[in-house]
């Protein structure tokens, strides 16, 4: 027993309970200080994730849509019967005044929520927003419990396919801006997936879970699908096999044709309505010059339950394996939808508003540009100061407070070191390691001149410039450079 | 009974809990739709919000802060013993998985974590973020069970004072940025609260619970918290009559000299160190410029636990209340201080960082703005589009668009109505109330002749260009404006 006396009861306490606390499991540490699949981002990460987001978020503004935000969490009601089968990922909060609540677990289902509640029926907003899910976190693969997501929507009763079409547009913009590598998108309709389950002769009670076990044709092998549809969920092992033969079918444009001909697809009436549209998309992405990015491809069905129409799901075509760089495998960087039925299950008499929308896999994207940055040792600067104010003697304190004020009053972004007598040398090696471009110079010779000294830190020049020219003078060097 | 057969079953469910369920509290809906104390925000309260964001983070950039993120909960162990009274207000997680959890309450503590977690001895990070309490929503006073906080701290052993003064200034800079009104930031330290404390007679176990009914003063009359601390907590009558004595004390910088001859103060040493602390403060406040914008008051006592030094709070000297305008009650808009323990109760050698730090109230400050706008009509655009591609004549679809995706690909904010034969007149609708500047119109006529018109919403003017040269007149006009 330890000598309880030595120590204070709660040191006891923390230390006993470090000792006994298993190894964080979102970072390296040996003490657990994260939840399961969270993690913090650091200064350095928050720079590539500012700029990938400031592109995605200014694409969306280039197509016309409103920002908007809705809470963290919401009435567990409202998110119940919306996901399928990923419904008991949901984080619940534990109820401390009778309310129910779940964290959200995608931008769509709150969007949805939203133009029910204020009966709007026509929008197009973006949403950047941290979304929540109780997924096993494989963190290598980039998957974490809490992610960001980038939506960009379009809700209303328009003509067919072309807010579709512009939806696959922009998550083409987009990846081409972020210069990820080729990639691809897979395009298929629910209804095509639908009508080649019943043509296929899946009972109609097993659509939506058949649906969710061909969704991992990505990650998993046809025959263990195959094997989780057959043995799992009771599927007929010819109906598998019948199923297997569509699903192998990717193509262009011509396949659409092709699928029309098909003895048994033309024949169900649903899969037609699917053909009929993704011909008309194909036609304005011919028009828009994208589609040759765009694959029409029979085993894209998309997990979550509410998806009604045009379905699809970019993939890089290969992950940037250039000198050195580990390969990393990434799955799906956006992905989407039209959902024309998910607005209806908010309003009270089931109006309904169709909506077609996409989501931008920012997360995965992050770590792919991390670890090509990683691999080059590219460095970022995570301040943008571009000024230090310093002085190589002693008591020049209350100099250096005049003189950054006056700086930060103009605008200007300045630092100086937080210590009453710093060293020369500790204040130019702060702006070396750093990035600082510029440092103004106050010590007794300038002051009694009425001057102080501008130095380059890359060049090491420096000139005195009269005091009362220096906010001009930073100015116009922070232009010019 | 319903007769179940007329509709589905669920649908029935859904009717019977719409007709059950309570008013929403969050908005004024008939039904219950938000968790009580969040909201929505639409796209003009995301436009205002934008703008404020902004400004408080280049405040934050130009005094050289790193961005970082944390995620929004935490292990519940890692925030308990933190915030003292307060902590009953914390939202938990229900246990999914064996992990305890509890929604962040400030970015404060997090903060703390990471720099002990990570070793870090030495760091000035900002952090926009939301955070969750479940305090009694009283909407009307912009206060939220989310909202959104905006934090800067500097992490690091330094002189004393100086970053101290920083964070004061960054506040007024922001308030002065924000242009809310004529402003005061009272300031006060810990220390000196405990002093006063001690010289008047409170017993320092309940120095802490003391201290939070001080920091009612600001809601509460002094009569009111007087009997909190006498009938509720127990504190000697002849003793609260002391406190209420110095309480009532506030001033200028002359105002700290006058405490150093306090009788009973100054012969308390932590005072004595408040004090000191204090003059040197107002010493480069004045060399910042921003002395007359501080208060040394002695009733500010900052509810947190973990504050160990000076403290402050912002608060507007009058709610703007200009022609018609409604007044509005805000309370505190900014506020912080220095937490040198809290890092320390992370480490597991209880390794201290000392912290000084400040939060912009915004979500106040977000109402403020949105009701003057209100009030003066003001209106935002919430879209930034920049071009609408229309067109007089039917089967004109194709020719938008190639025209559409063209702007697009170089950079220009373009829309267009989602029908395949829009009226022009709808179209120019559209960009009235919609606020585009722009229309590049396409018909017959111009198809014919190889240009398009470019139309002038504002001033009607027409013009025909060339085709090809549609990118650069439209860039060179949006230049220009």
């Amino acid at each position: 027993m330890p000598q309880l006396g030595l120590l204070p009861r709660r040191a006891w306490a923390a230390l006993l309970s470090q000792l006994l606390r298993p190894p964080c499991a979102s970072c390296t540490r040996a003490v657990r200080c994260h939840s399961q699949g969270t993690r913090d981002l650091s200064p350095q990460q928050m720079v590539v994730r500012e700029k990938i987001l400031d592109l995605v978020v200014s694409c969306f503004k280039r197509h016309g849509a409103k920002g908007m935000d809705t809470p963290a969490f919401e009435l567990k009601e409202m998110l119940t019967e919306k996901y399928g089968e990923d419904s008991g990922l949901m984080y619940d909060l534990k109820d401390q005044g009778g309310e129910l609540l779940s964290l959200r677990y995608d931008l769509t289902v709150p969007f949805a929520r939203y133009l029910a509640m204020n009966k709007v029926k026509k929008m197009k907003r973006y949403h950047v927003g941290k979304v929540w899910r109780r997924e096993s976190p494989t963190i290598v693969q980039g998957r974490y419990r809490e992610f960001c997501q980038c939506d960009f929507d379009i809700a209303g009763q328009f003509d067919p396919m072309i807010p579709d079409a512009e939806c696959l547009k922009i998550m083409c913009e987009i990846l081409n801006g972020l210069q990820l590598g080729d990639f691809l998108i897979k395009v298929n309709d629910r209804r095509i997936v639908d009508g080649m389950f019943a043509v296929c002769g899946v009972p109609e009670s097993k659509f939506r879970t058949i649906c969710s076990s061909i969704d991992k044709l990505d990650k998993m092998a046809w025959k263990d699908v195959r094997h989780e549809m057959v043995a799992k969920k009771g599927l007929a092992p010819e109906v598998a096999d019948r199923i297997g033969d569509y699903v192998r079918c990717h193509g262009g444009e011509s396949l659409v044709k092709q699928m029309f001909q098909d003895p048994r697809l033309s024949q169900n009436k649903q899969a037609l309505e699917g053909l009929g549209d993704l011909k008309l998309l194909f036609e304005y992405l011919t028009l828009f010059g994208i589609a040759k990015k765009i694959s029409f491809d029979l085993s894209l069905a998309r997990g979550l339950d509410y998806y009604t129409g045009v379905i699809y799901e970019a993939v890089l075509l290969h992950t940037p394996t250039q000198a050195g760089e580990e390969p990393l495998s990434v799955g799906s960087v956006a992905a989407g939808g039209r959902y024309d039925g998910l607005v209806g299950m908010f309003d009270p008499k089931g109006h309904k508003v169709p909506c077609v929308g996409l989501s931008i896999g920012v997360e995965r994207i992050f770590n792919i540009v991390e670890q090509r940055m990683k691999t080059f040792g590219e460095k970022v600067r995570t301040t943008e100061t571009q000024v230090l104010v310093a002085t190589p003697h002693k008591n020049f304190l209350h100099e250096r407070l005049k003189l950054i004020a006056e700086l930060w009053d103009a605008g200007i972004k300045a630092e100086m070191l937080y210590k009453n007598n710093p060293k020369l040398l500790t204040q130019l090696h702060y702006c070396e390691s750093t990035g600082i471009p510029l440092v103004v110079i106050v010590g007794e010779q300038e002051l009694k001149e009425g001057v102080v000294k501008i130095r380059s830190v890359a060049s090491r020049e420096e000139v005195a410039i009269k005091r009362e020219n220096l906010v001009a003078e930073i100015q116009k060097r922070l232009s010019e450079s």
